[in-house]
């Protein structure tokens, strides 16, 4: 497969279901999170509140097929959002309920969709500097934790925590590491906090119990590093799942939908 | 005194030098930070990351003299960041040592002036709603408390605690209250935590005493209600201050900018 569209064309023919990562290299993939349009002011406002957990790189306007600034992330016409991720989680208050190839029966006219940038692209930075994390190393999925940490409050969006993925790195690697993923700033930027007391001003008990993701051993010679991660959102929407009328859907986790932006122009500035 | 431009125009000549609380209410005013090219990137990432609490409005281009988008902050050529607010703050290493009525001989060629939101605009949109702050029924200065919470971090700014606003309200009025804050999403919008427990979750251990502002007392039938404030990005900078190579320079609190932007025009969307 050669192009972010021919791997798109199969996901909307449930040719390809499984999940993206490795998929299409350089290219940037995106988080998915469909609302009825009673939560979908609050939640563009979430985002704009918290970049940094809740990166919102663009939404539908109007139908499922057209996106804000369209031309920046997808180049063909044919661009359909409830068919173009591999799978899909349909949610109703709070709970997954199905899980399906596309969501065009759930879609109904106040749904508007959401893209949230995700940290793949930083992870490819990382390993290009020498600084692979452990989890690539190994292929395993990244350990990610609640914290106590909250976003900052709009409407129905309170009392909702930052959920940081953790990735291991010796002491003497972490100022690299900041100046690499730091760039990223559309896609959680450097990391917010490090170290075993950073473990503990966020909340996190048991680093080797992560609430989402696969446990990984952080060795004598390292420390944890703690990033702002895309399941934020997803978590702040379960939160208040009870509070959202009507039908939610999201991306199956790891099956995310290949941009035609390239991770070298996504480092551009922040607008 | 008549218009924004005659009064700027009064504090170049220092003929005003006192507080601009109440000065042409309906226009907005603004908080600075004149930061050494050193910090000043810094600083501008840090402001993206956090809106909530460092809204940056504009910043300096070149000269003391121009701000990014001018015109829609300031309508007149003579514009001087350096002589157009009442009083400075001059700091070095993070310590206040001198209060001067310009800072002409301290900006260099690697300054940049930043230009942060106020929360004077929505204390005028809850008095109009009949939701008066008691510090401003008391003409008193808020109550102004530094919590456990952080700033995401971004370069040499690490560890720099929210500093809250605080002002009492009934339960009943909270929903109102936040709904009419919602709305100024440029200077920190709606509260980012309330109640008792609010208090708790933010770290604050006596309400009675803040580290800024005047106490103000919380009545039987009243619950605290928080706000992110301006002072945050003033205190992350003296968090930093022995890390920044240089003068800082900032308005002495209280004596802000008045722009020609009015509260109306700023109540605008989120870009």
């Amino acid at each position: 497969m050669s192009s972010p569209q021919q791997f798109r064309e199969l996901c909307r023919l449930e040719k390809h279901t499984g999940p993206t990562s490795g998929v299409l290299p350089g290219f940037v993939q995106a988080n998915l999170l469909i609302l009825p349009s009673s939560a979908a002011e609050s939640f563009e406002d979430l985002c704009f509140r918290n970049p940094v957990a809740c990166p919102l790189l663009t939404k539908t306007v109007d139908t499922p097929h057209r996106l804000e600034n369209h031309s920046d992330f997808i180049k063909d016409d044919s661009f359909d959002i409830c068919r173009d991720f591999p799978k899909y989680n349909i949610y109703r208050d709070g709970r997954l309920i199905e899980q399906k190839t596309n969501c065009i029966d759930e879609w109904s006219d106040g749904h508007v969709g959401f893209l949230i940038g995700c940290s793949f692209s930083f992870e490819n930075a990382l390993t290009k500097a020498g600084l692979v994390p452990k989890n690539v190393a190994r292929g395993s999925n990244v350990s990610m934790f609640v914290t106590n940490k909250h976003l900052d409050t709009v409407g129905i969006f309170h009392l909702c925590p930052y959920v940081v993925s953790m990735r291991p790195f010796k002491s003497c690697d972490v100022e690299r590491v900041r100046q690499v993923t730091r760039a990223f700033k559309k896609t959680h930027g450097e990391p917010i906090d490090w170290g075993f007391d950073g473990a503990q001003r966020l909340g996190i008990r048991d680093l080797n119990n992560p609430e989402y993701g696969d446990p990984i051993e952080i060795s004598e010679d390292e420390i944890p590093v703690f990033w702002a991660c895309g399941v934020t959102p997803q978590l702040a929407v379960a939160t208040v799942g009870h509070l959202i009328d009507g039908i939610v859907m999201g991306h199956t986790p790891g099956h995310m939908l290949i941009l035609d932006t390239t991770e070298a122009a996504s480092l551009s500035s922040h607008t």
